[in-house]
């Protein structure tokens, strides 16, 4: 029996070969329409908007860095203005991972509970008040395709799941709420890789010092309830791949094996060879509103039943390193 | 400023203490109901039905075991049944972890595309169509309950997701489609820690041999589109944590750093007791209705803003090892 093992599942992934003149065209995949895309439908990210957090090296010497893009205006501006200051600071640094728990979420910072000897936080740090969850509307109402089934608008792609309506905005996964015009809001949902503020009990507790990782299936019962602050969009996997912690809530039982944290930096705070430069598909190109089409209605040959629709965490925005292809 | 840092976000998960006699009632949790449920609301799990797969211990020689129970009929019934029989031939023995992709799954087996190299399968294995897919319809007809606003009924609470129609049966997550009557068809659902059969472009061509465990977000478009055997019940963290393949399509590039897999046998197989035994909180009952109300609507301390639904792969059918509370 002939089986060719390891490539299995593999084509979910792989780009479809472009078609060559000569040969009919094959159906497009993800990997073809962002393949496509043109350069001017991509964004820069820029460099002050990313975080660089260096752990200590692997039991093998291995670098483990990870990269987390900064969410834009109008959404967890406080926190995010804490974590800038915290950053310049270097105050994460010689802090740790701590807290691993399978499914959920990787936690780094401080990780001191008791207030008499937890680090103190730089000056310039500000309680951001739970009003902050959520921002007044950022983009039309969205136009249903009735072709496709989809709704979608200008820069805008949405969708109604189990949590909310769900939509695209400047690169990044939205809710939203049922009311149109005023006291219309919009959230960032929590997906694989969101970073977001650990908190106590009161809403307005995190200052952005402790922050976690989404490792797992998305926690969507966590939006409106923690400010989700960033993405990772580059090196999840080493979060993801840490031991689960066995003590308490799946902190670390002993404080040797909190996995250190070297730096954390700004982008735009490394020597200018160092900034990392990275782009993300626009969510209102052409490209984009394909690429989620795509997605959701696979015709490419592993498929035999396409989904007809994608849930908000599973669309991945494209985010590649600048001069990728 | 006072942070209980560790604590934050773990209150998501901890059960609330249980309303003393002389303290107001706190608000149920997920945790809280489970607790409260009945002795005769939990299923045991038939240690025929699981398979238990010892990896080689890690590199400080802890030990790694993973647990699969494999779905009841009427589902995937013919790759189950290749996989008691790979299971009773000791097949699997030898063979290792070798293809780990972030946010997607880790998969195991020979590995070996080489059809002159490949391990021959055991007498017995089968040829499995792709109408086994899916099967004909496992329940009755969901029931609004207007007051929750969630779809349920004889052992079954369903929703529509962005996928399909969602609902529970036997404790299994399944999909369905919008028909009602003959030609009604369910599916089991890809969430995390869902094992499914790796194939190649055919949909008959995978026995069963070479499997996967998700260890992301829900790739929901894998549904009717490879055969969900059964799902990790234990121990899916010696998968989640593997170093990610850097090969073609996440294949570990060098053959020294695939995983072995010491053996994997059925639970039955195993010494009386050895055998694990495992139950599962019945998805028809009046406990599970409760788990699946609280966690689509959290009003414990933490919870600011319930979500007012949940997605099928959030619920996470409570299953415990029997004897535990």
């Amino acid at each position: 029996m002939r089986l060719t093992l390891a490539m299995a599942l593999a084509l979910a992934f792989s780009p479809a070969p472009l078609a060559a003149q000569d040969k009919p065209a094959e159906p497009p995949t993800p990997g073809s329409v962002v393949a496509a895309s043109k350069p001017s439908e991509w964004k820069a990210i820029d460099p002050a908007d990313l975080l660089v957090m260096d752990l200590a090296p692997d039991a093998k010497g291995a670098r483990r860095q990870v990269i987390i893009q900064l969410i834009p205006s109008p959404f967890s501006q406080g926190w995010v203005n804490n974590i800038r200051t915290l950053a310049k600071a270097h105050w994460w640094d010689g802090t740790s991972v701590y807290r691993v728990v399978d499914n959920w979420v990787a936690q780094w910072g401080d990780g001191e509970d008791d207030p008499q000897k937890a680090k103190p936080p730089p000056a310039g740090i500000v309680k951001v008040p739970e009003s902050e969850y959520t921002a007044t509307a950022v983009a039309d109402e969205p136009i249903l395709d009735p072709e496709r089934g989809l709704l979608y608008g200008h820069g805008l792609i949405a969708d109604q799941d189990s949590y909310s309506i769900t939509q695209f905005w400047s690169g990044w996964p939205l809710g939203r709420d049922q009311i149109v015009g005023p006291g219309q809001h919009n959230w960032p949902v929590h997906c694989y890789g969101s970073v977001g503020v650990a908190r106590d009990l009161a809403p307005d507790t995190g200052t952005g010092a402790e922050l976690y990782a989404v490792i797992g299936t998305p926690p969507r019962q966590l939006d409106r309830n923690i400010a989700v602050v960033g993405r990772v969009i580059e090196g999840i996997e080493n979060l993801a791949t840490l031991p689960r912690g066995k003590g308490e809530n799946g902190v670390y039982a002993e404080p040797a094996l909190r996995v250190p944290i070297v730096s954390v930096r700004l982008g735009s705070e490394l020597p200018a060879a160092e900034q990392p430069r990275f782009e993300y598909l626009a969510s209102d190109s052409q490209s984009f509103a394909e690429y989620v089409h795509v997605k959701a209605n696979r015709h490419d040959a592993f498929y035999k039943v396409p989904a007809g629709g994608i849930d908000v965490c599973n669309v991945q925005v494209p985010i590649r390193r600048m001069g990728e292809k």
